[in-house]
């Protein structure tokens, strides 16, 4: 029989050890991303296929079982930390546990294939080659669901996953209603005159938007002693603890505002990352609780922060300074109906505000379908084309600018989409409880974000994963979640910038 | 009882996991010196902690020796570079143990606080500060040399721990010859006047000299899928196998040659780490024989292509399409005058060729005393300015520009300098017998330095560490060493440049 203290001292340890694999095989990843010449795949997947066997077996082993067993069952005596240590470690082992180990690696090997085949396929506009690969992947999530939870269907045990508590019967309301209240308003945008965005796509040579994230970030009061930022051809966040968190961005020398929001929306995430209590350091109560709540960090600031007319009118004097030439004669008002142009269009990621919530309700049909097997691989193309036109009106002219334009299935990730929509939601809540308690707007306009940032500090970031989810966003909303909030703030946003 | 293929099963999986955490700590440090921000060093320091004890204890084990013992004792039956493994692998066990774990932990410690401590002494030109550490420094290599051979001087061990072979009975005449023969045409070339070097001293933006990095680079005929470049505040390389290796640069705006001598210099370095032959990848017996043959490599690429006539005929129309303003009018040359100009001077990294070796000589003589015991710690800075005065004719203003200039000693090496010298005196007599195979100025003339590689590649880069180093270095000379070679070299060189 193991002692509660001992079981304390070898969960200590076990995390500690956890966190020196999971840190290095984070900067490895980093490293490729960033810096490293193409070829050094071959040893890093050497690397990384014998330092993930090692955590495996660090997690997967009687001994550990009995030191969350020990602790679960002593839970009344022990600091609560530890205990909801216990709790979200015994979840994962159960998961991994659950899936028979040659099933699961079998799963890891086709996922690093599939992921090099749609590169390629996307590249090549070709979703037959890719097909196969995706074809397996659904059926791993299907089989992986069924182990976790058979008694629930396969998609809302994945949703689940990534947005603890989430499910089909939550998701399709929320859905339905920006559905209706939104599609009006993105087809009456549509008729209206775009704005002129032309400024934004002159040169801006990249040694010197550089600069400008550096502004950008020192507007956010990011310390950067604490986060760097790298480039990549996809803009992510990586936090190690909060004392290095690194942010991505990809600069395109004709486009300002591609690289200047990502930096942004990447810098929401890394705030978050940076916000951690210390004591919940080097444990897995560090960092975010929900892919849900990293998305409305991220997307708050990017959105509802960032493409605000107080924050345009900040930001435009430091991009002048940088960009005298390119900027002249441009006005607060003129960049703030530029980066919220909003038009039906084909690609996730470039999409604006208004219309990004449609973008994952359509990735949201489409993985209900796939999930409950109703949908054969090879009809999801036309499917996907069909819904494009169907929620935003536009047809979609090939597959690399369709289905194969996401990362995420081929990465494994279905039910991961669902977040992103309800991060944005939660943030706008967020935001109208902070308009109670602090001068959002003044600080926006100051080009200052630390006032903004101490509040969700307060209510969200310090917590780390040590709340539950739903206390954590019940606590910084003020109430229940509504997404009411939503809708009626983007309706309202872009009534007014399209004069409807 | 192990079998022979067990123990050659065991050490591919031993090597395979080894490779894994070198390379993981590889990338760490790497990017604690290039990406990431200053305060992740929380973090990284704890992750390297973890992560070197567990690779301790891989080696430190009684099936590791077994492992071991078994391929040795059965030597005539494997294949040799599973032998040649073994042996090397054994040399690196019997080192870890020689010495008491405690006192081990204890040293590594130390030189983590010495690093620290010199940096800020360093900075406020203050060895005093610094002084108790090098005490304690040279404290634990005197008795870490005891533990491995208490038969030896202790300088001579640790001479034969960076350079096998090397020893006080072969570099005092190496040393002695060089100060007899070069010390005249050092003292006679600072009488004359200094070559025109100030078109290098102009602003050169960092972001085009990040683009010229890259045409040398080329030039070089580095593959870059294989290679990579980055910025740290000391170059340096490092190769975790042959498909990936890192150089790095620092860029000084106002100074051109800075930069372009340190990539071409890394740049030898790394196509020394990318020319092993695939099957010693993943291996102990991939990456560089010794420190000497490391530097004979880089030296050689540094200044005896580098710093050539012929290749500064290819080098400066590169550099005028990056930098047409500045180097206008200037010819080949005044370009190879420049980058040679000779004179006494107080730093050795920012030394000529002709001087070099006489900084390193004033450190392998401090060192020789330091080690017998012949000198106090706080007699050192004295002792340091006096041979700067005697070997060079400077007179040392500060500790900073003095003694505490180098990194090495804090970092716990002693016996390292050594390797400096006589690896440029190395590279002279390679070029000597590869001048008798292919037509090494031709080459250089043309900007493409792949037959130099190639003849390199054949001689030394493919045998990584299996062969002995002596055997290695005689079949790259065709002939023992000979430091008259490296004399006559600079003798001829210099007198030539300076009109002697």
């Amino acid at each position: 029989m193991m002692t509660l203290n001992t079981a304390i001292e070898k969960l200590n340890t076990l995390e500690e050890t956890q966190r020196a694999y999971g840190h290095a095989m984070g900067v490895l990843n980093l490293d490729g991303a960033t810096a490293a010449p193409k070829r050094s795949i071959v040893g890093r997947s050497k690397t990384m296929g014998v330092l993930s066997g090692i955590t495996y077996q660090l997690m997967v082993n009687d001994e550990t079982a009995e030191v969350l067993a020990t602790i679960l069952e002593n839970a009344a005596e022990a600091d609560p930390k530890v205990v909801r240590r216990a709790e979200l470690l015994k979840e994962s082992l159960d998961d991994m546990t659950r899936i028979p180990m040659e099933e699961f690696v079998e799963y890891q090997t086709l996922i690093s294939q599939a992921d090099a085949v749609w590169h390629e396929a996307k590249e090549k506009s070709d979703y037959a080659m890719f097909a196969p690969y995706l074809e397996k992947i659904i059926h791993f999530n299907r089989r992986f669901a069924g182990y976790k939870n058979a008694d629930k269907p396969a998609y809302d045990v994945l949703l689940d996953d990534y947005e603890k508590g989430a499910s089909m019967a939550s998701l399709d309301p929320f859905f339905a209603l920006l559905r209706e209240k939104l599609t009006p308003v993105i087809l009456e945008v549509a008729k209206r005159p775009a704005p002129d965005a032309s400024f934004l796509r002159q040169s801006f040579p990249i040694h010197q938007q550089r600069v400008f994230s550096d502004r950008v970030m020192a507007m956010m009061g990011m310390d950067r002693e604490r986060c760097a930022i790298g480039e990549t051809e996809h803009p992510f966040t990586d936090g190690f603890n909060k004392w290095d968190v690194r942010i991505t961005t990809h600069y395109h020398e004709n486009d300002l505002a591609s690289s200047l929001y990502s930096v942004i929306h990447e810098g929401g995430h890394a705030l978050y990352e940076m916000g951690g209590a210390d004591e919940l350091q080097f444990t897995c109560l560090a960092g975010g609780a929900t892919m849900g709540l990293h998305e409305s960090q991220s997307r708050f600031y990017e959105n509802l922060i960032g493409r605000s007319l107080p924050f345009c009118k900040a930001l435009l004097p430091v991009a002048r300074e940088i960009f005298p030439a390119q900027l002249e004669g441009v006005t607060p008002e003129m960049l703030y109906a530029a980066v919220n142009a909003s038009k039906p269009s084909l690609i996730r990621t470039e999409s604006d505000e208004l219309t990004y919530a449609h973008h994952i309700m359509i990735r949201y049909e489409m993985e209900k379908l796939m999930m409950a097997g109703d949908v054969k691989v090879d009809e999801l193309p036309a499917l996907w084309n069909k819904m494009y036109k169907d929620y935003l009106g536009v047809d979609v002219p090939d597959d690399r600018r369709g289905i194969l334009q996401d990362t995420h299935w081929s990465g494994g990730m279905i039910g991961y989409f669902p977040s992103y929509a309800l991060g944005s939601a939660y943030g706008v809540q967020m935001l109208s409880a902070m308009e109670k308690d602090i001068d959002v707007w003044a600080a926006a306009e100051k080009g200052d974000l630390t006032p903004i940032t101490a509040w969700l500090g307060e209510k969200i970031h310090r917590h780390g994963s040590f709340l539950k989810p739903n206390v954590l966003l019940e606590q910084a909303m003020g109430q229940p979640f509504d997404p009411n909030y939503y809708v009626d703030y983007l309706v309202k946003k872009f009534s007014k910038l399209y004069n409807l």
